[in-house]
């Protein structure tokens, strides 16, 4: 039995998120049903982290167990082959068989990417939110500290959430601009169904003035879904990075 | 009459090219529609490059007469509102009723992006030339200048190249590398229908060994288009600028 570890990238936008659902088409379901095909045997993938539609990954991670022998190097070339371009294997390694993609991942740190003029961008169309709007920066990271640390987020957690616990600990939260972006880079030990869009949704309904500076720390009191309602749009958010150490 | 200005940025991925064509959809034959739809008139419209299908633009530059009154500001934000997503008006101006877009373009700006590595990237698939081969930008960049100056370019002409005269004026042509990127940057006075995907795709051709080192000046002497066989990729390339002053 060999241990594989994959690093994927893939652009979220044709697909239904990352985790395998009947009858629609997403990533885990793309690369276990190429994987299958290669090795020509059933198995079993795990990915560390469960992306929505139309979100990106930099770098999600995966693994699987095989009985067949092949290597790391051919099997990356192999899946790059036959997989569609907006997903690519960026490396394959053999790893011990303690290692579990989504069990052994100590932090997460995911983007979200603000694109802010008049117009638009044809080009980011598919890659951020568009804002119009004035934004404050100073504000967001204001509103950003009082997320930092361990809460209950059962508040900014989505519909259908099946997580056990609504504790996470976040390790920090910040807003960074970079020519027309505003980007959010938020680091946790694990996030909820819809909880980085829910959290950057509600960050801007205070930068647009429909909630007082108070809403973020008021939704980590209340614990109550129904009074988080801004959803960031998905093509905004990236998976950048997991982390398997605790650095 | 007023003569109205438009700036136009598009993801070219999903057009058939700029201009008009019968059963096909054109970011033209699109933004006419909607400009007719606004003014409810019929009117031509002026674009000062034709990109082929595939290709972007950053700055595409176009014109059109009406006999109707709007301000500029409403009549791009009206644009804006009814263009799908990868097309966006930059900008609309008055301009005097001397200028045409086309006839009166002095320079124009194309880059052509190769992206670099062994896998691929999901995120620039639609916007660059995936090379896995090692790229010699030394080499490159010399052959690149033989192309400056003023030259008959027929070699490095398409099929059904409607032009008059295959002269054509290159005033800048060079490379330069950013991450995995290597960005082909050519300024001149026009060129002809594919010329800079041919001429990428004739410089890469050397890169790769399938022709020797004075295949580019030998395309120049030549003058004959099945001789430069070798067509970069459309998605590759993007209409950065077009110049109406002499600088």
């Amino acid at each position: 039995m060999t241990n594989f570890k994959l690093s994927i990238q893939y652009d979220g936008t044709n697909y239904f998120g990352w985790q395998i659902q009947p009858s629609q088409t997403t990533v885990q379901g793309i690369i276990k049903d190429k994987l299958e095909l290669i090795l020509q045997e059933n198995l079993v993938l795990h990915g560390a982290s469960r992306t929505d539609a139309k979100v990106h990954a930099k770098a999600q991670i995966a693994n699987f167990f095989t009985e067949k022998t092949i290597n790391s190097e051919n099997l990356k070339n192999s899946l790059n082959k036959l997989l569609p371009l907006d997903i690519r294997i960026k490396a394959v390694e053999e790893v011990s068989n303690n290692f579990h993609s989504r069990k052994d991942a100590k932090k997460k740190l995911y983007r979200y990417y603000i694109f802010n003029n008049n117009t638009g961008s044809p080009f980011y169309r598919n890659y951020s939110w568009h804002i119009r709007e004035k934004i404050d920066i100073e504000l967001l990271n204001k509103l950003s500290r009082d997320l930092i640390g361990e809460h209950n987020f059962l508040s900014f957690s989505g519909q259908k959430c099946s997580a056990k616990t609504f504790n996470r600990t976040i390790y920090n939260a910040f807003w960074t601009k970079k020519k027309n972006f505003y980007i959010f880079s938020i680091v946790g030990n694990g996030f909820l169904k819809n909880m980085v869009r829910k959290i950057v949704g509600s960050l801007i309904a205070v930068n647009h003035n429909k909630e007082d500076e108070n809403f973020i720390k008021l939704l980590l009191e209340v614990k109550d879904p129904s009074r988080a309602k801004y959803c960031a749009p998905p093509q905004g958010l990236f998976l950048e990075k997991i982390f398997y150490e605790n650095i």
